[in-house]
């Protein structure tokens, strides 16, 4: 007899699996095939890698019937998981034309009927947890296709054209603030029923100074102000580092703005229109949003005030589909663009990674990058939480990134 | 009534164009869209740029009737005529993934139905003239697909694997080498009944002393014995640069050769198997055709010296299909591979580039060059000439190219 | 009259100038003129630079009448002071010969005359504040010296090969710990009597977990075992972005060690002699420190408990004088090598820079860079406290950094 | 007893060795340590290679009893001769402080010593020749010293200002042209009593087409109507490579020309000043040249048909001291600049370069270098020849190069 939570674990891994190809299933073959820039990898791979990762971390160990198609997949499809084997270069993930893109079906139709197998059999909590991770993890590529395949679009004139027609714009309040006082809060989670990444744990204490947060993310509206105050051109508003980014860079503007003639317009992956001061600023760094955050007088929330915010307002991930770009809404703690927190990404006291080869999922990159909170448009529903930590280099803008402010208060 | 030159230049056109199209059909969309390095260029990006060449320099000067299907195509699809118009940059071909595949072959049709149209009616000299370069700029260009696919395919883990069987082995004999004696001999040729580029003109003569040039290819195992001796290890066989250069890169043999266990392998565009030591060595640079020739103690013909040695030998292309790879043949000077000279690609005395755009051609690429001489087996029939010369940066390595040695008799 | 606190600040300032001079002394122009890497300043540099500071930030705001030798200076000895003006490009010191070291000297004199004059006047409070900043800013760059002559003379295969003789070595017990209870703790200082940087204010409270923290550094000897256990070579051990730049610049121990036949030698500003396994292990990166540290099957503290622990040792800078190389001390929260802290150099809650173009001194840089905390035998004495917040980019190694582990208890 | 040619060549061999020091003198040890770019040497380096060169290439094969000062100077003086051993990095040369610039002094002290000795007695032909390459080798590097700390001190912004009073302008007429007919001609020379370089052999046969050459160089003022019409902005002008590098450098002048307010100044040895329109102009790039010749309707010479046009004007090197700067002089064939021809630098027909490591001298570099013929203000009076090929990549400027045109005729 089937054991139902196999049932209901199967359910979930076939609605991950299903939707990661409905999500590709408007992108050609040469959409999926090309790779804009190295962090940035094709669609075809994401949808590779994700199988990889079950037959990987799943099958391979469990399942001493799996045939793999092809022993070079394992080196194509490795992403970093050194402890694994050898990993086909990162930036040359855009050279590799096959599989194609109906071949990296039929390797997901060939991983998924052995899962499938597994499931009708009896397995282990550690297999199963797996199997959850993996579920989690397919998710998380979900988002990253979109962000990929908006940067890998953005590039080319035919694609990137004036051709979205402009909405009415929706008005907005001035931001308000939310209070709270100082105090030991607890951060993270521990290990439990419902799913966490080894980086949300342990649970813990941490101090919090009176501070305030902002009720809204910072919109298009005001980032504009900001630029018009010669934003890009003082040093002063900026980190050292961020600075010598931007010059090298030439920045004048987020990433996906154009100026057209003396007004800017915005590419998304609806098209590129006129820009909607009343939509949350999207795809700035951690540089920029330190920087506007210094010119409003504010700061960025550290990450555990983020959560002491969160937890306080009752927040939690509300939004109940994906969309390819924020809308003007209010609840934004999540679902329309990640937060960029002043918290450098580090291990929580007392943090452990997973054993094995799985344990550098997280881990191994606690330095060089900044957390980032919330969730986004493109995060799927269901793969968001209170205690979730992204985490990004402070120079990076492909993916849906926003500015909360924040401020001591006293 | 349709003038007869028109029907044969027409038929020309149909069969050039028709050929690119079969060369590319075993191609999918996604090896089509990939570009492995700067130097290469994605196989639909070809078959685009060829057609915009036909657009930009035959229909747009001479019907005014003509619409393009997208105007960002005149963009996309230039490659480095700074006289026409803004280009795409080069580097960032590979991103472009629409127009794809499918959509490129519906811009040839467009571009085909305008020339043909053009073609009913009566055409000037120039623009005949045009036709025919643009002919034989698509020819040119069949060649680099064949060289770009091979460059693309290699780098992948699926496609560069063993799994070509092993021919038997022909047997060589010694090189043989032929002598000229010193003496004013005649070099290019000018404007005439016959194509020509401009680079090959104006006839003109030169002094050359007493040479003699081999009657045959370096092979892989006369190539095999340098490499034996050390070849790669040893800077007093290099040119400076080629030293640094092998150094960086890490040379220790031609392009497209791998050890396995203690036996070369050779990845053609059959596949790859046992390297065949009877077989001319393909994919040296001019550094390596250079360092070879100095540790056989012999040279690198100059470019007049071979012109003269293919004039007295009456040779002329007589290869009748491209192949995948060159075979055992006597008769290579033309039809097998490249062959490197010590010349600079340098303009001839009284070269004149053609007015206009055009002119951008060749003569702007007269610097830091070396020409190549004869044709490769994966030359369009047709497309060679005693008077043709090539040229590539001494360090590439992608293209066709051997070595035929020379050296000086008293 | 003069103000008797002129009296000990002047005397101040002229200790610490002249202790630069001194410092100098034993190097040639030549010797102060090289610039080994963009983060290295020649010698004559920073004499010019620290003089620049008094001239920038105290008599041009303060003395009407001082008139500067020359207004290039301006630019060449501004650092990174963008809200000042100008500066000459950090990574092309190396090629300013001239002002020459002999009239850097002069430059000294020149501005030491106009401070003694500002100083025989009265002065407010603020000017007051400035020259002790400028006191310990030059302090800071007297280190700077040091770190910046080791690393040139390094490259340098006359200076850098085995001269000095093996000193007996000296026996070392193995690492105790101390343990710290949970709790609330004070972290910081507020602006005060006594001197401290912008980035150490303000005092704050921050709750820590327990912990324990070994009392004394990690040696040599013990970080031998840790490369012959094949620390430089499993991937595991390190954070990612450590491991790339491991490969990248083929690190396989410290900087300044050398494998000489099977033996190690240490480069110090002493000479080139056997590896002492009983000295501290200094010059490793934020990367190594954390390497060895997950291999001990510890971590690294953070700032806070680094403090807690000091603060609880009653420990303060005892070291009395500036040393090449650190001996084998078992008081070494001080004077011996800098300590990687796990914390980010992130704003504490509340901090605020300086206002004016001297807050560019220590905010602009909290990012991208690891705390460390301490001081090194080369820290001049009396700059350094329980307080100080020293950084360098995690992949940095040629400042005066060594290792103290730290662990979670319960 | 003495031979009377060991006397001569002894007093030429003192005469040129204290030629360096004088050269030397007016440079402070800082002006002598720096390295502005890798082309560039520090000027004391030149000074202990040129003595590095006797050491190695005479001393060490023929005095038994010779001692060097230090081994590690083999090392740090050793150029590109991969022949005789390890060579320490070109790039890194102005990090090695030590020796100083005494003991450089010193070294070549110690070396004129064991040369003196070996004249004193007798020496075979082979070691004359050696001697008498070193002499010229050292002319050479006299003539490097000058570019070199040309460009060390052009960085410098207390040397690079105003500060040279205005000469009265010399007026210059048009450029007249030099006809020859077409012909075979003689170019290069054979090993003879007097000197020459192995590049410049052997003798042979060159057929010219006819042609016309300037009776002199380009000047400012001309080149000046170049950048007027839009030089540097027109790409159609300019060869492929070129124009990539004046893009990427923001090249839009000469090196050392500066524009203040609307106004040209230049900067010489002598400081900087208004740009003379009379005078030569200096310091043009092979693509700089090449680019104001096809603007003029005009071409660069070949190396033939400069040599075939000097040795009918009878010109030899006719000038009898060095000087920081061309004047506005009619005979500068040899003197006053350099001269771009538009032959790449190859071996002529039956080169041999010397046996053994002194055989890298010339050959190694025969790919990637265009030839310059003539002499300039700083070279040695007494080192150049009508047969003499000096040669720099295409993108050089910091040599003394000038532009003398040439065109065919009919």
């Amino acid at each position: 007899m089937t054991d139902p939570d196999h049932v209901d674990l199967l359910a979930r891994y076939e609605d991950v699996r299903s939707q990661t190809e409905r999500l590709a299933a408007p992108f050609s073959p040469e959409d999926q095939t090309a790779q804009s820039m190295p962090d940035v990898s094709p669609m075809k791979w994401h949808r590779g890698h994700t199988t990889w990762f079950f037959e990987t971390f799943v099958l391979a160990p469990q399942d001493a019937a799996y045939r793999p198609i092809d022993p070079a997949y394992a080196v194509l499809f490795n992403s970093y998981y050194v402890g694994v084997g050898p990993r086909h270069e990162r930036s040359a993930r855009g050279v590799i034309t096959r599989p194609g893109s109906s071949e990296v079906a039929a390797y997901r139709h060939h991983v998924d009927a052995a899962v499938r197998r597994l499931l009708g059999g009896s397995i282990d909590d550690d297999v199963r947890q797996r199997i959850v991770l993996g579920i989690q993890h397919e998710q998380q590529h979900q988002e990253l296709m979109m962000m990929d395949i908006k940067h890998v679009l953005a590039q080319n004139p035919l694609v990137n054209r004036s051709d979205r027609a402009d909405q009415p714009v929706t008005e907005r309040g001035p931001t308000g603030w939310r209070s709270f006082d100082a105090g030991l809060c607890v951060v993270g989670c521990d290990r439990g029923a419902s799913f966490s990444f080894d980086n949300e744990r342990p649970e813990h204490r941490a101090f919090v100074e009176p501070f305030a947060i902002a009720d809204r993310l910072v919109t298009n509206g005001e980032y504009l102000a900001f630029i018009d105050d010669g934003g890009y051109r003082r040093p002063e508003l900026w980190l050292s580092d961020g600075w010598a980014l931007a010059q090298r860079e030439s920045w004048c503007s987020p990433l996906y703005w154009d100026l057209v003639g003396d007004g800017w317009e915005e590419f998304t992956l609806e098209g590129r229109g006129s820009l909607d001061p009343s939509l949350p600023v999207a795809h700035v760094s951690y540089y920029e949003a330190d920087a506007f955050a210094r010119w409003s007088g504010a700061r960025l929330p550290t990450e555990q005030e983020w959560e002491v915010a969160a937890r306080a307002l009752g927040a939690d991930d509300v939004h109940r589909h994906m969309a390819l770009h924020p809308g003007p809404s209010d609840a934004d703690l999540f679902g329309a663009l990640w937060q960029w927190t002043q918290s450098a990404y580090s291990p929580y006291p007392g943090f452990a990674p997973e054993p094995g080869a799985i344990g550098e999922y997280n881990g191994k990159f606690m330095i060089n990058n900044q957390v980032l909170r919330g969730s986004a448009c493109v995060t799927p529903p269901g793969h968001s939480r209170l205690t979730y930590r992204n985490f990004f280099s402070p120079g990076s803008r492909w993916m849906f990134s926003g500015i909360r402010l924040a401020k001591a208060i006293s």
